[in-house]
């Protein structure tokens, strides 16, 4: 039986782990439950999943979930300091950090401190501080294992290729709903039509990365730090079936690509069951609905995000942390329509630009170019405010 | 460095191979060249090679190259029985067995026998005789590495799947050059027309099984024996770009897939280095070029070959080898003009209906069984006979 704690356990990718538990509940054990402040199905899944810790990261939600319900047996905290303790008193198998943006850094440092093998749908942590956790993961002995759906698909096409060189990684992307649109019409989208990915289901901080090509720019810099190829060695491919979730090109020139229809549960099940696989109860390929596989080339002048991801990649340090909250702060900006979607990268651009390279070491360095980063984001997108 | 016979070295499969130990002349060494009767290409691989040891099948072509070529410390000899000879006195470290047809299942059995890996690209010792094939595999502990691309792609999605369960094994074809030509058509095309191959250059037989679709179906019964996977997983799935060579479903509905442009010399190099990969000098797979793949399924009653070889297949025992005897009979009969090509399926047809089910065993066993198919083959091929 593997104890499972779960980050986020009410976002998209949670609920999906939770789906992954359910189906083999002879396997997996829920140990532990983390929401921001959605109560209510926090409760529904302390009622179905009996977890014997539950953490409450709001101060308000979590004294109204205390008035309104009461579960036996169960640890109930508030803030994030329970994590650790949690990490402490029980050491889980396996942490799924499901959490959004920064925030997801500080929980799966502690969790390689505490020798508990992450599984990170928060690719924040290894775009912020890929060298400090890839770091502590080495020192520790600690696995990092992906869960997004094109370093799930990377992972498994290098199983059983230990010793032998990559040519390339070829990361495909749906290219997001914007892809067949002209460029002069994003000046003009919402938030409402950005929101409609055309293959996954997910948040809406990561579908609007989606929509800017941001998303795609942030799995290069992931992809970097746990596949340890340089940056010439990084290709995206746009590919808007989302069928194929990436590829490995080896020396030899063979490709090995992983596919299936989108669906998270199974790069998360992977996650917890590598170097296992077990059955999943998830919609098959149908090869006779799906027959045909189109490829294009990223544009990158009408999604300027993925160039500065890949140029903070190359300048490297403290750049790609002021890549990511930017562009945390224009995305919230521009859903709250304060900035239109063509300054989301607009913002991100002058922040890079302005910007001084630090070394950056420890924790507290990066949560300093972070606070210093979304204060100036915040100066900027008032400047190009639009209420 | 590696020792390496090659059985067919003036064939297709053997030029290729020759070509993969020209681009890594430090890690491969020829030792041994094998050729029915194609004594002046023979010649050349000699002079640039140097193997030890080289034979002629053909008597006549052996005293004509005896008369015309003189080569300094190389063992020559004539017939089948040099092979063994030569895996006695000097075991290779590989076997790349590419004779064509029944021919190619006695070298592989010496092979085992003497505990020499076998590269294999000749199918029908798998076809024929798997069951003797691969117990003897077992009992010498020998590994048959597959040649064919397709079974290659297979064996590399498998990498570092070992305790993984197989929930389909898709079998990628072309379709070869009747895909879209009406089923009325094929009662008038040539050999001409059948010989052009819109995706290999391979020889004739195995380009005539291709448009057939019967390759596909000796492919099925190969995959069956090296993947040990019942016949209702194994899956053929036309993909008319031969980009993607084939395909691993797994429990979890997770797909790995291998590709590249087609080119003989990567499966080829990939049984002479497995585990390992080397740098191979191949045309790469460029997405800007090849931006569509398309599937279809099989057309089993305009191909009916295919259904053949999967109810042989069912039958066991004996009716593969029938199958294989009979195929390489019509298939001779096409190319010579005495059948049409939608008697190729008729042939086999009527052998496999008239066949009574023999528990072959022994090598011997399997050789009566050909050389009677043969024969009665002939006579059904009389009854037709166009001429």
């Amino acid at each position: 039986m593997k104890n499972i704690a779960v980050l986020g356990s009410t976002g998209s990718i949670g609920k999906n782990t939770l789906d992954v538990v359910r189906q083999h509940p002879d396997i997996f054990n829920i140990q532990m439950l983390v929401t921001n402040r959605n109560t209510d199905l926090l409760a529904q899944q302390i009622s179905e999943f009996k977890p014997e810790y539950a953490l409450i990261y709001d101060k308000q939600a979590f004294t109204e979930f205390s008035k309104r319900y009461q579960f036996n047996h169960l640890k109930l905290w508030q803030g994030p300091e329970g994590i650790q303790r949690v990490f402490e008193e029980k050491k889980p198998d396996h942490l799924v950090n499901a959490f959004v943006g920064f925030a997801g850094l500080e929980p799966t440092i502690h969790a390689i401190k505490y020798g508990i093998p992450v599984a990170l749908a928060n690719k924040e942590s290894l775009v912020v501080a890929g060298s400090l956790v890839m770091q502590l993961a080495a020192i520790y002995n600690v696995d990092i294992f992906p869960i997004d759906s094109e370093h799930s698909a990377i992972w498994q096409c290098l199983a059983g290729e230990q010793n032998n060189k990559i040519n390339q990684l070829i990361i495909t992307a749906s290219g997001g709903p914007f892809r067949t649109v002209k460029k002069e019409i994003l000046e003009t989208v919402t938030p409402e039509q950005a929101l409609q990915h055309p293959n996954w289901k997910m948040g809406p901080k990561i579908t609007i990365d989606s929509a800017t090509l941001m998303n795609k720019g942030l799995e290069i810099i992931e992809a970097y730090w746990l596949y340890k190829v340089p940056v010439e060695k990084l290709t995206v491919l746009i590919h808007p079936q989302s069928i194929i979730h990436s590829m490995v090109e080896f020396t030899d020139r063979s490709i090995k690509a992983q596919l299936g229809i989108p669906d998270m549960r199974l790069p998360i099940q992977y996650a917890l069951s590598y170097p296992n696989r077990y059955t999943l109860d998830i919609p098959a390929m149908d090869f006779t609905k799906i027959t045909t596989l189109t490829f294009e080339q990223p544009d990158y002048q009408k999604f300027p995000c993925l160039g500065l991801a890949f140029a903070a990649l190359e300048k490297a340090d403290s750049y790609p942390a002021v890549l990511n909250a930017a562009n945390e702060v224009a995305v919230n900006a521009f859903l709250n329509r304060r900035i239109k979607f063509t300054q989301i990268n607009k913002v991100v651009e002058q922040l890079l630009d302005s910007h001084q390279k630090i070394q950056a070491i420890e924790f507290a360095d990066f949560l300093e170019i972070d606070k210093t980063t979304r204060m100036k984001a915040e100066k900027v997108i008032e400047s190009f405010d639009l209420r």
